[in-house]
């Protein structure tokens, strides 16, 4: 069973909205089994969404249309998909009830000539109520062929797929689709995917896919079975393999953060961590915060700009910031040992580094970073070279420190 | 001239992640007056790319694909529309060296067998290069028809798309389509769009359109015009009237940042900062190392999650913690003296909030935030209630603290 998403709407077309209802169906779709083959988008025009309904039934079972249902003379969705199965628009006395009552409890005036079309719909269609909005979609199905039609507003769009077109889908379900993300840090894109290629070329149920992100990259593993369990056992020894390959570089599954794997780790090991930063500014901190548990062992964070800052706050020397500047191993390891003795933690960690994109010169360019780590009375220095515009160089290296202080306190 | 948007990914047909790149490059084409008839979204698949290709060129002029450059086996997408074409694919010998580059500069080994096939284009394409990233782009012109061949990653694509797409594309636009966007802070959409209804309901061209964004609100005034002058000659007055209604209110225009004004409001009128946070943990610090130039005036952020911290950094009291709690007016206030003092900055900014998911009493309820602001001798303390979940609640407390600097420092 093949579907595809045909959304309907200028204001896509435009950029002036993002298409998060394709998104939202797609992912909805893939949890039941079936699967996407296309998406498109077109604009309030009759003719070429008739095309796009052409082709579209060409390549596919089921199509799911969103948009197009509004009360302007320009919205058609419902009279192009009539005219495409030769059917004829007929009023749906429930769904006219319904959409005055809509206005009354809005206290607004039921205005028929534009509203009333909202309550017509391709004669045999079976019509799915929203109760958030005044235009209800319906399903039609013509011989093999099913056409699912829905509103554009994507808080209407997902109750409306929930509560009607997932069990009206059911059927269609051919077992399910079930991922498992591998995520991993350290490692590019490509060198990732040549350390897995035997398993990616010869995985097809469960297929294994990489991919790159922004602070880090993932191994996809997904399975069609009939039933979950069952795509969990196709999965289980293609994740043992790719572990074994990669080791201690996955630091989490499917949509975990690393400061929640970082933070469950030091809670759970009962090491107390602070934090030194110059050029992640903060980054590292915020990370940290965003996990809820973490105030109880994150015990501060300094962001130390300035060289004041770092001589008065953490300590470090004025004679090691003139000789060897504020962006040295030298420097990093002296802010990492000052954040972790005044702030009284087992851990500090601390970056300093060159964001840009001023600041950079042939011997320290844009986009270097020393990091350095105090873990009960031992001290790393790193160097780090990132490359990318001012925010990704941060993040980058924000990523890069928490994930550094997750190897370390898993080697202990 | 008929354009459309052709997007490669498995990725975005299963709901992973959602199609930002097709909105970026509508909104542009929109801009440059080229009308965009079509987006598609196919997966890492030849046969169904090949024939998007086939169909995107019977409706239009242009196609502009996003994705399949990566240095995987699947990723197809120069392969595929060199096929369409009839072109064989030939190696950029520049390519390939600023590849190495690359990967030497990232102290990796560059691996030739997969990464070798980014530097391959379709015969006589222009080369569009990536300093983002290791897949550079291109645009292949066979008779009538444009093919412009971008990478996946939004924040190659973003860079990539300006400054070489766009000049590219000037040849092919019809007049133009101008927006200028104020960004406003403070006031929800429905009350913004209330105080300018007026406006928005009697303006035809320009239109005027509300929006909420995450941290703040917007109002787009959209010109269509044969030039730019003129665009910006109908834009000027309905611009001059919304900035009436809303004063101070608004804080910029366009894709400015929050922390771009205050940092350069900062910088003009020569007040240094400092930062104390606990609730939004090293996000006002981090948003305001987002600005390059802020290291003129931002001096020191202490993130003082702990009790401990907010004691022996700051200084406040003790008995303050004890009888008001961490999360109080009192509190507030003696974290942003505090930092102010020991920073030596003219300006101090504290907050303190419970955060959530846990935390929250039927007095101090999850999002309620106190703020702290100290400016050359005098204290201010304000309370404010955040909805949301701990991110949402943590972004929008940062966006009110700056904000709140950037109205009292302009009204100094």
């Amino acid at each position: 069973m093949k579907a595809e998403i045909l959304c309907v709407g200028t204001e896509i077309l435009l950029g002036d909205i993002v298409n998060t209802n394709a998104q939202f169906i797609s992912k909805h779709l893939a949890n039941l089994g079936i699967e996407v083959f296309h998406q498109s988008v077109v604009g309030d025009n009759p003719e070429r969404l008739l095309d796009e309904l052409e082709n579209g039934f060409k390549r596919s079972d089921i199509i799911i249309t969103t948009g197009g249902l509004g009360p302007t003379p320009d919205d058609l969705t419902k009279e192009t998909s009539a005219k495409f199965f030769n059917r004829e628009l007929i009023l749906d006395e429930k769904s006219l009830e319904d959409l005055k009552d809509h206005f009354n409890k809005m206290g607004r005036s039921y205005s028929k000539g534009n509203n009333i079309k909202q309550a017509y719909f391709p004669k045999g269609s079976k019509i799915l109520p929203n109760p958030h909005g005044t235009a209800p979609g319906c399903i039609l199905e013509v011989e093999n062929k099913t056409l699912i039609i829905l509103p554009g507003p994507p808080r209407e769009v997902a109750p409306m797929f929930t509560e009607y077109v997932e069990p009206f889908l059911k059927k269609y379900s051919r077992g399910i689709i079930k991922s498992k993300t591998l995520r991993i840090s350290g490692i590019g894109e490509g060198i990732m995917a040549e350390m897995a290629s035997d398993i990616i070329n010869n995985s097809t149920n469960p297929t294994v896919a990489p991919y790159a992100k922004e602070e880090d990259t993932i191994l996809r593993i997904t399975a069609e079975a009939s039933t979950e369990d069952e795509a969990l056992t196709l999965i289980e020894p293609v994740e043992s393999k790719l572990r074994k390959i990669f080791g201690i570089n996955i630091y989490g599954e499917d949509d975990v953060k690393i400061e929640e794997v970082l933070g469950k780790m030091l809670i759970d090991k009962d090491y107390t961590i602070s934090s030194a930063e110059s050029c992640t500014g903060g980054l590292i901190a915020a990370k940290l915060v965003n996990y809820p548990g973490i105030s109880k062992v994150f015990k501060e964070g300094a962001v130390t700009y300035s060289n004041e800052a770092k001589i008065n706050r953490l300590g470090v020397k004025r004679e090691t910031l003139d000789k060897y500047g504020a962006v040295s191993y030298e420097t990093a390891r002296e802010m990492a040992e000052g954040i972790a003795k005044t702030s009284d933690t087992d851990i500090g960690i601390a970056t300093t580094g060159i964001a840009g994109p001023d600041g950079g010169s042939p011997e320290k360019p844009v986009g270097l970073v020393y990091m350095g780590l105090y873990i009960r009375g031992k001290t790393q220095v790193k160097k780090f070279q990132y490359f990318g515009n001012r925010a990704t160089i941060r993040k980058r290296a924000t990523m890069s420190a928490l994930d550094w202080v997750r190897r370390e306190i898993m080697n202990i």
